[in-house]
């Protein structure tokens, strides 16, 4: 809803702070979220755990109708979503070829959209192709918007659930390191888990990944300004041995256009695996944000280091939690 | 159903009075309705702008099934009446390419795919490319149908909407003054309005539209017949200070194929903005069955007399009654 | 889950008797069917009738999540099942394109996906290309899978409804003479059917087809080893006369490919129509698994003996059964 966009604006923290209760209008973008806030969501996460199996009798949200409004498919964010939605009780409007909506085939502007979909549902959760698409939609609903994802820009529910699986896997959130793996340039996913490690104390990041895909420069400052140590590396077996996250991530075919001779040099140059796994310490654990080809191996799947399943899994526990905060209140 | 259909051919007026009850069974063009059915209608209608409220608690369609069979793509009205059953506490089993369900692909007919759906749903819902599809799905089906557009046939529920939003805007629908402007000629919005705005007592028409695409004589002859006074202008200005309701519609792009000289200034020849505002009387109102582009501009937004959003949420209230009178009657 | 498959891999009678009672862990191929269970089948199907006529009241799958994982569109099949779950107060995930998922578009294996997808939700209904498909995914997934049809393989909801339907409209399953007419070679319907049909005993098949798409050795061999009696015909009159059941099927025109003269042949050489129906017995039928082009004529529809759109029907009674049954057992 419009609140939102205007505390977006302040980017103090805890911004969304009313009285002694946090207030969440929308979810546009990682930014939005601090230390205090990210806690206490994840308590409300962990308390999803609990009523997803008794999902029968879990109904707070019923009567409640959310509109998934999808400009560009993405099956796997929209399920979690609409899972989420069904398993406290609410109902689901689906569309997963926006594009067609209005927009792309007669002209009607996004915001045309919104006003209309605002009218029909309770809270609107949308993928756009292009970057601030969320926030625009955001500042014309009066219903709370969540971004799942807006083309080159965010993907906020993503870094959430990287950043409670950690906290769930390793315990804790400050004084870990954190190997992040693979595309670093294109990936949103890893930069925007960047922006979120930030918030904890003494972490520290270690940045392996192919030369023509390494992490871009405003990240690394972003880092430095806020007192994070970072480093790059070439060796992952030593990076991994360091590490309590192997955060793995894929090299994405699409960015490399006609260039294949690039593409295949970079997609075998980093790959978790059993001799990855043998260095890795045992309480650490491997992330990917899923879907993996073979930047890691199938092997690796059956060791209990590999959380990666375990953390889409917790992609429903966090847009629960949202959910029934954006709907319900704390 | 099969009821209707007979009852269609009939043409009279309160043609689905049965004893003291009015019994509808399908609907399927907005000749079906006359002032006894439309008013009764839009009681029922303004009903459901309290449920909505209270949705939770709304739950007469408990364990009823919708169908909508789309055969071609409209996710706007799709979503609003998915929103409408949903409101309701009904479910919904949604097709959106049902071209390649049966018909197109393989060559089924859409009276057999009809007697497949109706033996897993309680009502369809349809949107067909073809004039008549509805007519001949309703003659096949023993539950009801809902036209949701036959191509260039008809769209009732859109007509039934927008008489709804006059009435609900401007208090009455007899002694209305009404402009219809823009794609005159192809827009079945404006051809089924006119069809209803002529059960009403002392209503005047003006038709402003380019040369190109003004509206066709058997709507003019029906209306003279009829008894409706109407006019064409080429004056938008004096038109909007006389109307209490001016209806802008989209020029359809589609309709020009090659010809894009023609439509570029079809489209710009009467655009509702400031100066038009200006002219109107404050109790009138825009109307536009959405989705508009440039013909209303968007600093009319923010007026009081723009209700063409309001007009879009009036569609669930309409979807919402007729659900619940074709399922639960009266 | 994982149990069925290696249950699968037994294929004594009875494979998934438990104690005293039967335990069905997903539905993969009609093979896994015995006389014994298809009774017990059956007998939950018929429940359903009464269920689904008083369906405000049923919900015992309420709080239940069915993923309808399509990597192929099937409206009917998928409707069907989505049907079925609502009826008994589920809910649904659903997913038509799910190619764009991950496996064609990333390169996701289905084994990823399905991971993924049992997260969300209780119960996978799948449809794949790939012969084998459901199997790979059962033996991934913690929770049950259903077979909706996997390429050329099995799609062995279809032959149970066809066996419950026979049941229904002639009273017993041993001893009845069924004719197999239309495209024996490719439809996998007949296939499994003529499996089915080899449970029972004094059964004999009359196989009605042109000559390519005749039935295969295969089938032939194993109702010969089984001691089915069997017999090829080209005169549907006279086999019509003595069967209880004419099974006719749609001569398939992607299987021609641009040998467009042999489909219009194949396509025209055994009509039902009321030439059929005059040889026909009182007491036998005609069904299909539909949709039906012109292999049987619309004159028949309205004759008793058309039991083909009961049969669909009968595909939803069959779909509750197999969902109660998987997720709450006998």
């Amino acid at each position: 809803g419009k609140l939102q966009c205007s505390a977006v604006d302040v980017k103090g923290p805890s911004s969304f702070i009313s009285g002694k209760k946090f207030q969440l209008d929308d979810v546009l973008e990682a930014q939005q979220f601090d230390r205090d806030n990210l806690n206490a969501i994840f308590e409300v996460a962990r308390e999803m755990e609990r009523v997803e199996k008794k999902s029968p009798e879990s109904q707070i949200l019923k009567g409640y109708l959310m509109a998934t409004l999808f400009y560009e498919p993405s099956t796997r964010t929209r399920l979690s979503f609409e899972s989420a939605m069904k398993r406290l009780g609410g109902e689901v409007l689906t569309t997963e070829n926006a594009r067609e909506f209005s927009s792309a085939a007669k002209g009607e502007t996004l915001e045309d959209t919104i006003r209309t979909v605002e009218g029909y549902s309770d809270i609107i959760v949308m993928r756009h192709f292009e970057s601030g698409a969320a926030k625009r939609a955001a500042l014309t609903a009066g219903i709370p918007v969540i971004n799942a994802g807006d083309g080159p820009g965010q993907h906020p529910t993503q870094a959430l659930l990287d950043m409670y699986t950690i906290q769930r896997e390793i315990g804790r959130l400050d004084g870990i390191n954190v190997g992040l793996v693979g595309d670093l340039a294109n990936g949103r996913t890893v930069r925007s888990l960047a922006y979120l490690l930030a918030r904890y104390k003494d972490v520290k990041i270690y940045f392996v990944s192919p030369d023509v895909v390494k992490m871009k420069d405003d990240i690394k400052d972003y880092l430095t300004s806020t007192g994070v140590e970072w480093k790059e590396s070439t060796n992952l077996v030593e990076v991994a041995s360091k590490c309590d996250v192997v955060y793995q991530t894929r090299i994405q075919r699409e960015r490399f256009g006609e260039r294949l001779d690039l593409y295949e040099a970079a997609r075998g140059k980093y790959i978790v695996d059993k001799n990855i796994l043998q260095a890795m310490q045992k309480h650490a654990v491997v992330l990917h944000p899923l879907p993996r080809l073979d930047e890691i191996t199938v092997e690796v799947d059956d060791d209990p280091r590999a959380a990666y399943f375990r953390q889409a899994k917790n992609g429903l526990y966090i847009r629960m939690a949202l959910l029934k905060l954006l709907l319900l209140g704390w």
